[in-house]
């Protein structure tokens, strides 16, 4: 269990450590989002790498120190191209961050879906409808079967989703964060809620993306539910910051990808947060 | 018929309406601005979603409100997914956008533009080339068998396609969109040239694309010419606010972003344009 | 051989062609940075064309004055479509050039960049590691067999590349351009080193993509070193300019676009840089 003062010491220590070395966290993502998961990977201090074919995705599990895969725009060749990929990682004991975007549309989406079970996610995030959709294609407590999923936005609330996160944390035995106007992040005995961020998050695509891509960098560096954490933070930290400074969603992302880059840890470590243990 | 004061109306209502209810506009679009198309839907009101699977078009193309389909960068599964999409959406009568770029280079191009006939889009947005070209390709009065195509920039003039987006309009029973210096709108029976823009939209790619992207956003609250003149408008308003305000093209786009999403619906509505009727 | 006098002169009509007759350079690239290739070749002067399928790619080594190969992100149907444009473009004697990133991860990757052996590109660009690696793969002097490749970063230094990059321009009867701190571009007989750009250039994904890009642009009106040196002078130049007016990656990105399209072709040709003769 952590508390709020050795929370502090691991965050700082592990932005501190992927700004010195600027860990790999390949990706396997969808084509619309895929620039600025890559840019805020780097801007957090991290290093990119995205690619589509099996054994690209299977050398990529090997060789970066954390993988982020995103079922947004699949492929055909995902087909094989993700199972191999997940599996590798598990079978490797690697990080890695599922974001089940879109949950819900169409079959490979789902085949997909369910054979991640097997390979347990360090740390899922989603917006709470794709959580709990997830948690009910997993069968565990707190899921629905249908999410009330539309496109890629958030439809539910985030505490509706906090049953679902925890049960699907516990079965995977990493982390899972629910993105919303507040972000809650749970490794099933503590759940965390993140403050900050900005409107804008909602008028630019691909926050949640990159959120998810940033939390592999830091996977590389930390704990599951710390890892999580530090990404919720650092986005709510420089949203918030570059919402300050912006006219509309445009120069927001500009100013967004600069404000991630100039985030101190200690910045990152004191963005307000809440936490409470549960059961 | 639309008189200045109806349409002023229309255009006013469609876009509070749009602002109000974030309606879905889903894609299959071109890897190259795909990230754009949902930025500027973003920041026109609407939601995005993107896909290339063919169960994932079909889906989409149901539980979207509109579909924008555009041809570049065609991937070998698009000879599934777009014919299924196309067609789901003219049975379930819901409005689509069709961006014919790059009309001319490739057979799946061809053959797509080709079915696409049979399910009349509700706009066809294009250069000048391309709305000649795919009036040729339907064997339509206005149409040339070949396009002055040179990639995806105009090298017609707006009003050497009018004829062309005429008697597409009529084929189609919708509207076409002719985009140049000065936008030619059309749904067969009344012209409308939009004025203002900004020479940078030659200078960044996918203002087109993200254009055609808005006007699917438009085309669920309002009828094809209104929607396409909605896109039109707010693009040629919000260009020229950031041209304004811009260095080069890489503040532009970002600027216009901003621009796009600080419109008002009257500003809209107000934007300069001429109206006559035909026949 | 070229004087610092006859190259100034040959830079300065070449950019001024290119922004007058704004020549087709038709890319296939990966889909991480494609839309700043794009945007990146817009702000030079040239015009974008990006495309995926086997006779698109034929059609854009015929129709375009050069192409932009960069392996990238590989699609299954890559396996077709590279080898016949590469082909199509050696057999047209057309201008192109490759971009060897992420050589060594996947078969498929190394047995295109085996094939092109047989079609010499014109310029070849990459990082140091990258540069040493295609060397080794094309059984060249100066390379190695695997590279320490890491992602897409650089891990050697551009100096440890000069021997590669002398020998794979020998062999291709083109230039090499070695992208790093100081960039290093060669045509076997010169060896040129141009200076400036930014370490945001580290910070942002796709600069270097954006660079040959924008090289496949230049290699329309000049020889392949002087397109090279262009290339680099021109993202040397802006990157510098960007650089003092940027407060992070995501305002250096917009800046540098800026940048690039309002440099002179004066500007370009003066931008500092040191050439020696070799053998």
């Amino acid at each position: 269990m952590y508390t709020k003062q050795s929370l502090r010491q691991e965050m700082i220590r592990a932005v501190q450590q992927v700004k010195q070395i600027n860990p790999l966290a390949g990706s396997i993502t969808n084509s619309v989002t895929i620039n600025l998961v890559a840019n805020a990977q780097l801007a957090a201090g991290g290093s990119a790498a995205m690619v589509y074919l099996p054994d690209e995705g299977e050398f990529l599990a090997g060789a970066g120190q954390a993988t982020y895969i995103n079922v947004g725009t699949l492929l055909p060749v995902y087909a094989e191209t993700l199972p191999l990929t997940a599996k590798t990682l598990h079978e490797n004991k690697k990080p890695w961050v599922l974001d089940p975007v879109a949950i819900g549309i169409g079959s490979l989406r789902t085949e997909l879906l369910l054979t991640f079970k097997h390979y347990k996610p360090t740390i899922i995030r989603g917006n709470a409808s794709e959580i709990i959709a997830l948690a009910g294609l997993w069968a565990l407590s707190g899921g629905t079967e249908v999410s009330r999923v539309r496109g890629v936005d958030s439809t539910d609330e985030v505490l509706a989703a906090q049953e679902a996160a925890i049960h699907l944390a516990r079965f995977s035995g990493g982390a899972v964060a629910v993105s919303g106007e507040t972000d809650l992040i749970t490794d099933g005995k503590q759940v965390i809620t993140s403050f900050g961020g900005s409107h804008f998050f909602e008028k630019i695509t691909g926050a949640g993306c990159a959120l998810a891509g940033v939390m592999a960098v830091y996977a590389t560096a930390a704990t599951p539910l710390v890892a999580a954490l530090l990404g919720s933070a650092a986005f709510n930290l420089a949203g918030k910051r570059a919402e300050a400074k912006s006219n509309g969603p445009g120069s927001f992302q500009t100013n967004f990808l600069d404000e991630l880059y100039l985030a101190s840890p200690e910045d990152i470590a004191d963005n307000p947060y809440e936490m409470e243990e549960i059961e």
